[in-house]
């Protein structure tokens, strides 16, 4: 592991720590009066890493804000994450989730539906305690921040849904990173940093600067999530293994394949991704990563994120240019080597 | 009708009117941008009376606002009651609204979540535009409103669902009246009439005086929703008729029936509602629903909702005693007996 992802591995293990615990204590708080969040506990209280309230932490920390000031919109984040992730669970009937069954599966469709407006609800609550910490002003901007990040999410999965729908099969990468730019990076890396950035110096001017570094990170972290989710560790990863190719998932792997394809091929391709996850089998799933690899999608992909990790290292020094040295500087630089090195 | 009713109807008429232009407008500029708001506009345009707007509207008029101080509010209200169908739709999986099919029929389960989504974040839309209008007091305070009425409908609706998985049947009136309150009055009848006097007002003391009034009132109009369900005009009521016993909804016709059976009557009745909706035929619920009538439980129920639609009455002169005369001072003290009136 290079020094960049052991330093980024430090800071997620202590933000990330404080992040869970203040994110704990609303869980439990709110299960004390409904058992509707205890539901809402589990994809939370089944670990993770906490990098989107590591990074907003560590995005307001760089600019001289105590970590208190940040740990409210942190744990936001990560309730509104854990509703997407439920909700997105219920969308793509995905199986499983950070390595057990997902919530849907467990109790159903209906309650995973209803969990994830619990979540969702539960994530206003942080966001209403901002107003005595960071003051009305402040607290204000926060919650635009959060309505403009909510819409862009669901702005991008209505895009992927579509896709789906349609069947679509020639989408080109600037689809896919348009859709990406919505559905992932908004929330992941652009919402973090804007609003981090928002805390730290207490004004909302010039947060546009943050949109393109955030972009490119966010792009090329999830260009290495789809390709761990057909090659990765399934341990580590948590879902079941290609998964996204049972789901049609329209990843640059599968565009770059289908590009590459005889037309013969193409329509065999187009009539898999046309069938309802049930009906598509182990063989078929194997056959198209096998395609894949032969091809050599996976590894044009590969260098797609290289390319985009390198462009976020260069934004970076734009984005965070008038920033004095410290460890929260360091790691938002090392976070661009960490999305390709991450497992 | 009476001529409390008439009274009703026309204030529905121009408010619902005046919130359904401004609600029109959001969604187009909405589905100008992204193709999800045009399917996030069909519940919406489906038409509907805008009750719950226009009660806002009247009741920040009543304390003196004019209508454009309150308009947000009550679009955002609409919004998000439009969210809460779509959802409920899903949830319930029920089969029609407004007389056309439920969105998820027509679209799919993913895409209707997803427009759910899409909803609620429009919702909060005018709640951002409210800070020009009311400063950002006023605003915030709106905003805490609307945290606690989609939090209390959530709880709401898990109390429902996990009623229905668990096939309880041995439930009492004061737990339907419980989730009754937290799923119904809570957006329908107290959130307007709190949010109208914070704004009329321009003040948030003493909005738990509202919280009876909207008790009663809304129960009142569950309840009468609840039997026009099962003995309405399909062309009116927009919904398959007796979906509530398809879906095993529990309503106080139900409770009542359950209790009033005998032990060999109860057996039959909950493995009945513990099938899952498809497996339920129409002679099933033809016979249940011939039993409820005769055991009385529709009288029963009508009953009850006269004596919540009387202590609403007695508790509107206590919630709006200071209150000189006028128009909607008598709107909505006519609420309580439309109710019962409306078809």
């Amino acid at each position: 592991m290079s020094d960049a992802a052991h330093l980024v591995r430090e800071v997620l293990h202590e933000y990330g720590g404080i992040a869970q615990r203040a994110l704990s204590r609303y869980l439990e708080q709110a299960a004390e009066n409904d058992s509707v969040y205890r539901l809402a506990s589990d994809y939370p209280l089944r670990g993770g890493r906490a990098l989107r309230a590591s990074f907003c932490i560590a995005a307001a920390r760089v600019f001289g804000a105590p970590v208190s000031d940040a740990v409210e919109s942190a744990v936001s984040l990560e309730l509104f994450h854990n509703a997407f992730l439920v909700r997105d669970d219920v969308e793509d009937e995905s199986e499983e989730r950070r390595g057990k069954p997902a919530l849907h599966v467990l109790h159903g469709v209906p309650t995973a539906v209803n969990v994830g407006d619990a979540l969702t609800v539960l994530g206003l609550r942080p966001l209403m305690h901002n107003r005595s910490i960071l003051g009305p002003e402040l607290a204000w901007r926060v919650l635009r921040e959060t309505e403009r990040m909510v819409r862009e999410s669901v702005e991008g999965q209505a895009l992927e849904l579509k896709w789906r729908l349609e069947n679509a099969c020639e989408l080109t990468d600037d689809d896919y990173l348009r859709m990406t730019l919505k559905k992932t990076c908004w929330y992941t890396t652009i919402y973090p940093s804007r609003v981090g950035a928002l805390i730290g110096l207490r004004h909302g001017e010039d947060l546009d600067r943050f949109v393109r570094f955030g972009f490119f990170l966010g792009a090329a972290f999830q260009i290495q999530d789809d390709l761990l989710n057909l090659a990765g560790d399934h341990d580590r990863y948590g879902k079941e293994l290609a998964g996204d190719l049972f789901e049609g998932k329209r990843t640059l792997m599968l565009l770059h394949v289908f590009r590459h394809s005889t037309p013969k091929e193409r329509a065999w391709l187009r009539e898999l991704l046309g069938k309802p996850r049930a009906e598509k089998t182990t063989g078929d799933v194997r056959l198209l990563l096998k395609k894949m690899k032969r091809c050599g999608s996976l590894e044009y992909a590969k260098q797609v994120a290289h390319a985009l990790s390198g462009a976020a290292a260069h934004e970076f020094k734009m984005a965070y240019a008038d920033v004095p040295d410290s460890i929260d500087r360091r790691f938002i630089e090392a976070l661009p080597l960490w999305v390709l090195e991450r497992l």
